[in-house]
């Protein structure tokens, strides 16, 4: 049932492709282990070929027994291994935890890649991910962009990210790994959005499967994939706008614009300044969007790491200082 | 401060304009009650009109004392009151009775504004009613249409209704009402969506309130309103669209379209039959999709209130058949 699920998933959004050189994340525990087995099933016929990357973050005394049971999976399923370490800790000094894991989880990835000359990398969301994403994004303040969730294929610095777990359950994982005899670890902490999203995961996602709707996961899911849709076609419409105006954006013409379209160039704005719109939330935007409305000229709205949108005479000046320098173990 | 929300309400959405002849509909609840006071307090100055409808449900033996209640309130504000009765019972054997409440006080609604030459309808929906909204819409599973909630301002049958209660919660009605020591009856019972509805206003808001975010409600209300501006642009670009297609969806155009467009297009399909998407859900949406993309010639969907979809060569055919006969008292 699992596997036929992920060839649905793979099918669906075409995440694979043949002679793909895929690199799966492997932390070792049970999404990322059944991950990792049900690729090794498909990789014949897929025609792709797989190799492993782990990262020990250190943040527990015995986190080099993970690597050394990722070792051994990765010899007996007669797969390359690349295993990192950093200590996470010590860089989380200088930013939040969460952001930090991220970001050398990413760098990790991104450079192994290069290293194994993997053209994807596999990354083992399930479907589980995906509603407590959505929720966890409702629950902070959320507009379209965010409510898409977790997407099941992105591109990133020159990567594809896939999910081909995105629309399999944890339980059917579960499930998977006891019928197969596979041992995972038990669910290594999971440090992004730790507080909120586990509080998601173990009490505000039953309590709404039990007393609410028993499919509530894939409702979450097929909404998230409904906006995803939705999301894309105001992106392409609001890309091609943006090509056209200068980076500083033109007053007049962003007054004229309509109000979504006009909302989405500016999150586009921030991406060319720092990558991503991480930590920017639906209020920050309605923020620039009061700054252009209604406020002075030479008002100024600061927002998360360092970027500052300016008012002046027939533009919006988008700056950012540097505060933040990323570290890579 | 209710006053003053009520007025950037108004402002912000247009609500109104000098000269309009505004009916309110009053149950007598608290926040119609209110409602209607902060109407006759901006009376002047917004330079309207006010008169007051109140449709008895006859839901309970005593509902009578709500309409003497409604009197004497109008009396003393010295407003004209149209009061209208409807055994709701008798009239729900042939369907739901949260359906048949919701068209038999629309349908009384709409001939009393003709009747008083009212130009807009004004109910008295709160920031709380859109958080359940929403919520509900979510748990049961929907797709950007669903989620943008209550509308402020939406044209229906040639009248605007409008909702200036929209961005203030019920907690500072009850506090307008208490501070200006005015009665308003115990929240009648509100037949629509009855048992999820009140299950998420007593249990999962406040839940979500305490123990996740104290300001759920305003986030909730805010992705509503973002995602009202996104799906606004979408329904633009689709109506437009679809102008140029015939009535029977051509396939092949059909599947040339973004999804996103595509999917919106065939919600206005039904539109057009059954005047609007109600009962069709994001599920139904994905039914009809399916049948599109991957099933043989000459399948059908059934969907709610009668509506087949049937897959001819070259073309979708949508059709109802008259399964229901609107009934007004």
């Amino acid at each position: 049932m699992l596997l036929a699920q992920v060839k649905r998933t793979i099918h669906q959004y075409r995440l694979l492709e043949k002679a793909d050189r895929l690199l799966v994340a492997v932390s070792g525990g049970p999404d990322s282990v059944a991950l990792l087995h049900i690729l090794r099933l498909l990789q014949e016929e897929l025609k792709i070929s797989l190799s492993v990357a782990h990262l020990d973050h250190m943040l527990r005394s015995n986190s080099h027994q993970d690597k050394e049971f990722v070792e051994k999976l990765c010899s007996r399923l007669g797969l390359g291994l690349t295993a990192g370490c950093v200590n996470l800790r010590q860089l989380a000094k200088k930013g939040s935890l969460e952001e930090a894991a991220r970001n050398v989880r990413l760098d990790f990835l991104f450079r192994t890649a290069k290293q194994v000359r993997a053209n994807k990398i596999a990354l083992g969301h399930t479907l589980d991910d995906q509603a407590e994403t959505v929720l966890m994004r409702l629950i902070r303040g959320s507009g379209l962009s965010g409510l898409c969730g977790i997407l099941p294929k992105r591109e990133f610095r020159g990567y594809q990210l896939i999910r081909p777990l995105i629309e399999c359950k944890r339980s059917d994982v579960e499930a998977f790994l006891k019928q197969k005899g596979i041992r995972a670890l038990k669910d290594p902490t999971n440090q992004e959005d730790l507080f909120l999203r586990n509080r998601i995961r173990h009490y505000l996602l039953p309590l709404l499967e039990n007393k609410y709707n028993p499919k509530i996961k894939e409702v979450l899911s097929g909404t998230a994939q409904s906006l995803s849709l939705d999301y894309d076609y105001l992106h392409q419409v609001a890309q091609r706008i943006k090509n056209r105006l200068r980076p500083s954006l033109n007053t007049p013409q962003l007054l004229k614009m309509h109000p979504a379209i006009r909302r989405l160039i500016l999150r586009l704005r921030i991406v060319d300044l720092q990558g991503n719109t991480r930590r920017i939330n639906l209020q920050h935007i309605r923020e620039i969007e009061d700054l252009l409305l209604n406020r002075p000229l030479h008002s100024v709205v600061d927002l998360p790491k360092g970027i500052r949108v300016s008012k002046k005479k027939n533009c919006l000046v988008f700056t950012r200082r540097k505060i933040y320098k990323r570290l890579i173990s």
